[in-house]
Protein backbone atom coordinates (compact mmCIF):
# COMPACT_ATOMS: atom_id res chain seq x y z
CA UNK A 1 0.00 0.00 0.00
CA UNK A 2 1.42 2.90 -0.86
CA UNK A 3 -0.92 5.33 1.28
CA UNK A 4 0.71 8.05 3.96
CA UNK A 5 -1.26 9.74 6.70
CA UNK A 6 -1.77 12.98 6.30
CA UNK A 7 -2.09 15.72 9.67
CA UNK A 8 -5.87 16.12 10.42
CA UNK A 9 -5.81 19.39 11.55
CA UNK A 10 -6.48 20.63 7.35
CA UNK A 11 -9.40 19.92 4.89
CA UNK A 12 -6.82 18.48 1.78
CA UNK A 13 -9.73 18.66 -0.66
CA UNK A 14 -12.40 21.62 -2.72
CA UNK A 15 -14.84 23.55 -1.05
CA UNK A 16 -16.91 25.74 -1.63
CA UNK A 17 -16.52 29.57 -0.81
CA UNK A 18 -19.85 31.17 0.55
CA UNK A 19 -20.68 34.52 2.20
CA UNK A 20 -23.07 33.97 4.71
CA UNK A 21 -25.10 37.71 4.89
CA UNK A 22 -26.84 38.10 8.38
CA UNK A 23 -28.25 41.24 9.96
CA UNK A 24 -26.34 42.56 12.69
CA UNK A 25 -27.51 45.88 14.62
CA UNK A 26 -29.88 46.89 11.67
CA UNK A 27 -27.23 46.32 8.88
CA UNK A 28 -25.53 44.14 6.86
CA UNK A 29 -22.58 41.65 7.61
CA UNK A 30 -21.34 39.05 5.93
CA UNK A 31 -18.37 36.34 6.28
CA UNK A 32 -16.61 34.00 4.55
CA UNK A 33 -17.65 30.34 4.78
CA UNK A 34 -16.74 27.22 3.04
CA UNK A 35 -18.09 24.54 5.20
CA UNK A 36 -21.89 24.24 4.23
CA UNK A 37 -23.76 21.29 2.17
CA UNK A 38 -26.94 20.54 1.37
CA UNK A 39 -28.86 17.85 3.82
CA UNK A 40 -32.65 17.38 2.66
CA UNK A 41 -33.95 17.62 -0.47
CA UNK A 42 -37.67 18.63 -0.06
CA UNK A 43 -38.07 20.54 1.49
CA UNK A 44 -34.50 22.28 0.60
CA UNK A 45 -32.56 21.91 3.88
CA UNK A 46 -28.82 22.91 4.05
CA UNK A 47 -26.06 23.34 6.78
CA UNK A 48 -23.41 25.63 7.39
CA UNK A 49 -21.01 25.19 10.30
CA UNK A 50 -19.84 28.20 12.42
CA UNK A 51 -16.88 28.60 14.67
CA UNK A 52 -18.20 29.67 17.83
CA UNK A 53 -16.67 32.99 18.40
CA UNK A 54 -18.32 34.57 15.02
CA UNK A 55 -20.27 37.92 15.44
CA UNK A 56 -22.42 36.15 12.38
CA UNK A 57 -23.68 33.57 15.31
CA UNK A 58 -25.78 36.30 16.95
CA UNK A 59 -26.89 38.11 13.77
CA UNK A 60 -28.37 34.12 12.64
CA UNK A 61 -29.46 33.56 16.14
CA UNK A 62 -31.89 37.13 16.30
CA UNK A 63 -33.06 36.87 13.36
CA UNK A 64 -33.54 33.08 12.77
CA UNK A 65 -32.43 33.54 9.12
CA UNK A 66 -29.36 34.27 7.09
CA UNK A 67 -28.54 33.97 3.44
CA UNK A 68 -25.63 32.46 1.46
CA UNK A 69 -24.19 33.94 -1.47
CA UNK A 70 -22.19 32.24 -4.07
CA UNK A 71 -19.14 34.90 -5.81
CA UNK A 72 -17.60 34.94 -9.19
CA UNK A 73 -13.62 34.77 -9.32
CA UNK A 74 -14.08 38.40 -9.82
CA UNK A 75 -15.17 38.91 -6.46
CA UNK A 76 -12.11 37.10 -5.11
CA UNK A 77 -10.56 40.13 -3.01
CA UNK A 78 -13.70 41.44 -1.81
CA UNK A 79 -14.56 37.54 -0.97
CA UNK A 80 -11.93 36.93 1.05
CA UNK A 81 -11.50 40.61 2.62
CA UNK A 82 -14.87 39.40 4.55
CA UNK A 83 -12.69 36.25 5.63
CA UNK A 84 -10.25 37.82 7.13
CA UNK A 85 -12.19 41.04 9.23
CA UNK A 86 -14.55 41.08 11.90
CA UNK A 87 -17.86 42.99 11.82
CA UNK A 88 -16.94 43.55 15.48
CA UNK A 89 -13.79 45.76 14.60
CA UNK A 90 -15.22 46.86 11.21
CA UNK A 91 -18.37 47.67 9.23
CA UNK A 92 -18.81 45.59 6.15
CA UNK A 93 -22.28 46.47 5.50
CA UNK A 94 -20.69 48.68 2.71
CA UNK A 95 -18.49 46.24 0.80
CA UNK A 96 -21.33 44.93 -1.59
CA UNK A 97 -24.83 46.08 -2.63
CA UNK A 98 -27.51 44.33 -0.90
CA UNK A 99 -31.04 43.48 -2.05
CA UNK A 100 -33.93 41.33 0.43
CA UNK A 101 -36.24 38.68 -0.13
CA UNK A 102 -38.89 37.35 2.06
CA UNK A 103 -36.45 37.19 5.33
CA UNK A 104 -34.19 39.76 6.50
CA UNK A 105 -30.99 38.51 5.76
CA UNK A 106 -29.47 40.72 3.23
CA UNK A 107 -28.36 38.91 -0.14
CA UNK A 108 -25.24 40.30 -2.09
CA UNK A 109 -26.33 42.15 -5.72
CA UNK A 110 -22.87 40.90 -7.19
CA UNK A 111 -22.81 37.04 -6.79
CA UNK A 112 -24.08 35.29 -9.16
CA UNK A 113 -26.30 32.84 -6.58
CA UNK A 114 -28.37 33.88 -3.24
CA UNK A 115 -30.31 31.70 -1.25
CA UNK A 116 -32.22 32.99 1.86
CA UNK A 117 -32.89 30.49 4.65
CA UNK A 118 -34.84 30.44 7.72
CA UNK A 119 -33.32 28.71 10.65
CA UNK A 120 -34.32 25.33 11.61
CA UNK A 121 -32.11 23.92 14.06
CA UNK A 122 -28.79 24.95 15.65
CA UNK A 123 -26.31 22.07 16.70
CA UNK A 124 -23.55 22.67 19.30
CA UNK A 125 -20.33 21.22 18.61
CA UNK A 126 -16.74 21.67 20.75
CA UNK A 127 -15.25 24.98 18.41
CA UNK A 128 -18.41 25.63 16.12
CA UNK A 129 -22.11 25.38 15.40
CA UNK A 130 -24.13 23.30 12.63
CA UNK A 131 -26.87 26.04 11.61
CA UNK A 132 -29.61 23.98 9.56
CA UNK A 133 -31.84 26.07 7.45
CA UNK A 134 -34.29 26.01 5.32
CA UNK A 135 -33.81 27.73 1.92
CA UNK A 136 -36.82 29.80 1.58
CA UNK A 137 -35.72 31.02 -2.38
CA UNK A 138 -32.86 30.70 -4.86
CA UNK A 139 -31.64 34.05 -6.75
CA UNK A 140 -29.74 33.65 -10.26
CA UNK A 141 -27.96 36.73 -11.80
CA UNK A 142 -29.86 37.19 -15.15
CA UNK A 143 -26.84 37.80 -17.38
CA UNK A 144 -25.37 33.72 -16.13
CA UNK A 145 -28.17 31.94 -17.17
CA UNK A 146 -28.43 30.10 -20.60
CA UNK A 147 -32.14 28.64 -21.63
CA UNK A 148 -33.08 30.01 -17.10
CA UNK A 149 -30.63 27.17 -15.88
CA UNK A 150 -27.06 28.96 -14.64
CA UNK A 151 -24.00 28.24 -16.47
CA UNK A 152 -21.02 27.28 -14.95
CA UNK A 153 -18.53 28.80 -16.88
CA UNK A 154 -20.41 31.96 -16.44
CA UNK A 155 -20.86 31.48 -12.93
CA UNK A 156 -16.95 31.23 -12.54
CA UNK A 157 -17.36 30.33 -8.81
CA UNK A 158 -14.61 30.51 -6.37
CA UNK A 159 -13.16 26.98 -5.15
CA UNK A 160 -11.52 26.79 -1.89
CA UNK A 161 -8.76 24.51 -0.72
CA UNK A 162 -6.40 24.12 2.09
CA UNK A 163 -4.48 21.15 0.21
CA UNK A 164 -0.60 22.40 0.02
CA UNK A 165 -0.30 24.00 3.20
CA UNK A 166 -1.35 26.93 1.84
CA UNK A 167 -4.93 27.62 1.62
CA UNK A 168 -5.67 28.97 -1.58
CA UNK A 169 -9.05 29.95 -4.07
CA UNK A 170 -9.09 28.32 -7.75
CA UNK A 171 -11.40 28.49 -10.66
CA UNK A 172 -13.77 25.41 -12.00
CA UNK A 173 -11.86 23.48 -15.20
CA UNK A 174 -13.91 21.93 -17.58
CA UNK A 175 -16.82 19.27 -17.60
CA UNK A 176 -15.78 15.68 -18.02
CA UNK A 177 -18.78 13.87 -18.40
CA UNK A 178 -22.82 13.61 -17.42
CA UNK A 179 -23.63 12.27 -13.56
CA UNK A 180 -25.51 9.33 -13.29
CA UNK A 181 -24.75 8.47 -16.74
CA UNK A 182 -21.14 7.92 -17.50
CA UNK A 183 -20.94 4.97 -14.72
CA UNK A 184 -23.02 2.86 -17.81
CA UNK A 185 -20.15 2.44 -19.81
CA UNK A 186 -18.69 0.37 -16.55
CA UNK A 187 -19.88 -2.95 -15.69
CA UNK B 1 -32.20 44.18 -10.05
CA UNK B 2 -31.36 41.86 -12.40
CA UNK B 3 -32.33 38.42 -10.34
CA UNK B 4 -34.32 35.49 -11.60
CA UNK B 5 -35.52 33.24 -8.59
CA UNK B 6 -34.81 29.50 -9.22
CA UNK B 7 -36.36 26.57 -9.03
CA UNK B 8 -35.44 24.80 -5.89
CA UNK B 9 -35.03 20.87 -6.36
CA UNK B 10 -31.13 21.16 -7.88
CA UNK B 11 -28.36 22.66 -6.31
CA UNK B 12 -26.39 25.25 -8.35
CA UNK B 13 -23.56 24.90 -7.16
CA UNK B 14 -20.63 22.85 -7.13
CA UNK B 15 -19.88 20.13 -4.95
CA UNK B 16 -17.30 17.65 -3.97
CA UNK B 17 -18.02 13.82 -5.19
CA UNK B 18 -16.96 11.53 -2.60
CA UNK B 19 -17.70 7.86 -2.28
CA UNK B 20 -18.92 6.35 0.76
CA UNK B 21 -17.45 2.77 2.09
CA UNK B 22 -19.33 0.85 4.49
CA UNK B 23 -19.30 -2.81 5.58
CA UNK B 24 -22.31 -4.66 4.88
CA UNK B 25 -22.81 -8.17 5.57
CA UNK B 26 -18.93 -8.35 5.86
CA UNK B 27 -17.96 -7.20 2.12
CA UNK B 28 -16.98 -3.67 1.15
CA UNK B 29 -20.15 -1.22 -0.24
CA UNK B 30 -19.82 1.70 -2.21
CA UNK B 31 -21.53 4.49 -2.57
CA UNK B 32 -21.50 8.14 -4.42
CA UNK B 33 -22.54 11.27 -1.69
CA UNK B 34 -21.99 14.82 -2.56
CA UNK B 35 -23.48 15.82 0.38
CA UNK B 36 -20.63 16.39 2.72
CA UNK B 37 -18.80 18.82 4.65
CA UNK B 38 -16.47 19.50 7.89
CA UNK B 39 -18.24 20.56 10.92
CA UNK B 40 -16.28 21.07 13.46
CA UNK B 41 -12.26 21.75 14.08
CA UNK B 42 -10.87 20.00 17.12
CA UNK B 43 -11.96 17.31 17.26
CA UNK B 44 -11.96 17.32 12.95
CA UNK B 45 -16.29 16.01 12.75
CA UNK B 46 -17.39 15.44 9.45
CA UNK B 47 -21.10 15.28 8.12
CA UNK B 48 -22.45 13.57 5.02
CA UNK B 49 -26.37 13.72 4.49
CA UNK B 50 -27.68 10.44 2.91
CA UNK B 51 -30.71 9.68 1.39
CA UNK B 52 -33.22 7.51 4.02
CA UNK B 53 -33.95 4.29 1.28
CA UNK B 54 -29.56 3.75 1.03
CA UNK B 55 -28.52 0.45 1.69
CA UNK B 56 -25.22 2.63 3.09
CA UNK B 57 -27.15 3.78 6.02
CA UNK B 58 -27.82 0.15 7.08
CA UNK B 59 -23.58 -0.55 6.96
CA UNK B 60 -23.43 2.75 8.91
CA UNK B 61 -25.82 2.31 11.62
CA UNK B 62 -24.07 -1.40 11.97
CA UNK B 63 -20.51 -0.48 11.87
CA UNK B 64 -20.97 2.91 13.49
CA UNK B 65 -18.08 3.85 10.79
CA UNK B 66 -17.68 4.93 7.57
CA UNK B 67 -14.94 6.03 4.93
CA UNK B 68 -15.20 9.38 2.59
CA UNK B 69 -12.75 8.13 -0.60
CA UNK B 70 -12.00 10.94 -2.77
CA UNK B 71 -11.67 10.24 -6.46
CA UNK B 72 -9.58 11.49 -9.39
CA UNK B 73 -11.21 12.27 -12.87
CA UNK B 74 -9.81 8.65 -14.30
CA UNK B 75 -11.89 7.20 -12.06
CA UNK B 76 -15.15 9.59 -13.22
CA UNK B 77 -16.72 6.15 -14.52
CA UNK B 78 -16.37 4.37 -12.01
CA UNK B 79 -17.68 6.91 -9.42
CA UNK B 80 -20.51 7.39 -11.08
CA UNK B 81 -21.09 3.69 -11.25
CA UNK B 82 -21.55 2.96 -7.33
CA UNK B 83 -23.82 6.48 -8.03
CA UNK B 84 -26.43 4.68 -10.18
CA UNK B 85 -26.29 1.32 -8.77
CA UNK B 86 -27.72 0.20 -4.96
CA UNK B 87 -25.90 -2.59 -3.45
CA UNK B 88 -29.56 -4.10 -2.83
CA UNK B 89 -28.77 -5.76 -6.88
CA UNK B 90 -25.38 -5.70 -7.14
CA UNK B 91 -22.12 -6.58 -5.26
CA UNK B 92 -19.58 -3.59 -5.34
CA UNK B 93 -17.29 -5.51 -3.26
CA UNK B 94 -14.58 -5.81 -5.85
CA UNK B 95 -15.30 -2.60 -8.03
CA UNK B 96 -12.00 -0.77 -6.19
CA UNK B 97 -9.31 -2.29 -4.44
CA UNK B 98 -9.91 -1.85 -0.56
CA UNK B 99 -7.49 -1.25 2.47
CA UNK B 100 -8.06 -0.70 6.25
CA UNK B 101 -7.16 1.27 9.04
CA UNK B 102 -8.50 1.39 13.22
CA UNK B 103 -11.97 1.06 11.80
CA UNK B 104 -13.97 -2.02 10.09
CA UNK B 105 -14.92 0.80 7.25
CA UNK B 106 -13.74 -0.11 3.86
CA UNK B 107 -11.25 2.64 1.82
CA UNK B 108 -10.26 3.04 -1.77
CA UNK B 109 -6.53 2.46 -2.58
CA UNK B 110 -7.29 3.84 -5.98
CA UNK B 111 -8.69 7.25 -4.52
CA UNK B 112 -5.67 9.72 -3.80
CA UNK B 113 -7.15 10.76 -0.19
CA UNK B 114 -9.02 8.41 2.31
CA UNK B 115 -10.48 9.17 5.88
CA UNK B 116 -12.18 7.15 8.25
CA UNK B 117 -14.60 8.02 10.41
CA UNK B 118 -16.82 7.06 13.85
CA UNK B 119 -20.23 7.64 14.11
CA UNK B 120 -21.14 10.25 16.65
CA UNK B 121 -24.74 11.22 15.64
CA UNK B 122 -27.19 10.77 13.10
CA UNK B 123 -30.19 13.02 12.96
CA UNK B 124 -33.04 12.48 10.90
CA UNK B 125 -34.73 14.85 8.36
CA UNK B 126 -37.60 14.14 6.05
CA UNK B 127 -35.87 12.27 3.26
CA UNK B 128 -32.35 12.13 4.47
CA UNK B 129 -29.87 10.97 7.53
CA UNK B 130 -27.83 13.60 8.76
CA UNK B 131 -24.37 11.18 9.66
CA UNK B 132 -21.88 13.41 12.43
CA UNK B 133 -18.84 11.73 12.27
CA UNK B 134 -15.08 12.17 13.75
CA UNK B 135 -12.27 11.48 11.24
CA UNK B 136 -10.08 8.85 12.75
CA UNK B 137 -7.27 9.01 10.20
CA UNK B 138 -6.96 10.74 6.83
CA UNK B 139 -4.94 8.95 4.14
CA UNK B 140 -3.13 10.05 0.58
CA UNK B 141 -2.00 8.37 -1.97
CA UNK B 142 1.55 8.74 -2.09
CA UNK B 143 2.02 9.95 -5.77
CA UNK B 144 -0.27 13.32 -4.98
CA UNK B 145 1.92 14.41 -2.53
CA UNK B 146 4.74 17.47 -3.00
CA UNK B 147 6.51 18.11 0.07
CA UNK B 148 4.38 15.95 2.37
CA UNK B 149 1.11 17.83 1.16
CA UNK B 150 -1.32 16.97 -1.74
CA UNK B 151 -0.72 18.96 -4.60
CA UNK B 152 -4.56 19.81 -5.85
CA UNK B 153 -3.19 18.93 -9.77
CA UNK B 154 -2.07 15.99 -8.97
CA UNK B 155 -4.90 14.90 -7.14
CA UNK B 156 -7.00 16.09 -9.74
CA UNK B 157 -10.85 15.58 -7.87
CA UNK B 158 -14.07 15.61 -9.48
CA UNK B 159 -16.03 18.30 -8.98
CA UNK B 160 -20.23 17.67 -9.00
CA UNK B 161 -22.78 19.94 -9.75
CA UNK B 162 -26.34 20.02 -10.09
CA UNK B 163 -26.32 23.51 -12.35
CA UNK B 164 -27.41 23.79 -15.88
CA UNK B 165 -29.94 21.14 -15.41
CA UNK B 166 -28.09 18.38 -16.17
CA UNK B 167 -26.14 17.20 -13.18
CA UNK B 168 -22.56 16.63 -14.54
CA UNK B 169 -18.54 16.19 -13.22
CA UNK B 170 -16.13 18.49 -13.27
CA UNK B 171 -12.38 19.33 -13.05
CA UNK B 172 -10.13 21.93 -11.05
CA UNK B 173 -9.08 24.80 -12.77
CA UNK B 174 -6.36 27.14 -11.58
CA UNK B 175 -5.11 28.76 -8.23
CA UNK B 176 -6.24 32.40 -8.41
CA UNK B 177 -5.13 33.87 -5.39
CA UNK B 178 -4.03 32.92 -1.38
CA UNK B 179 -6.68 32.93 0.51
CA UNK B 180 -6.55 34.92 3.98
CA UNK B 181 -4.26 36.95 2.17
CA UNK B 182 -5.71 38.48 -1.45
CA UNK B 183 -8.49 40.27 0.38
CA UNK B 184 -5.51 42.38 2.21
CA UNK B 185 -5.75 44.45 -0.74
CA UNK B 186 -8.92 45.22 -0.43
CA UNK B 187 -9.72 48.48 1.88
Amino acid sequence: MTKVKLDQRFSPYQMPSVIIGTTIENKPNFMLCTWISRVNRTPPIWMVSINRKHLTMEGIRENVSFSMNFPSINLVEKTDYVGITSGRNCDKSSVFKTFYGETNAPMIEECVLNMELKVEEIIERPDHYIVLGQSINTYASQQVLVDNKPDMKKMNQIVYTGAEGQPSYWTIGVKIGNAFSIGKEFK
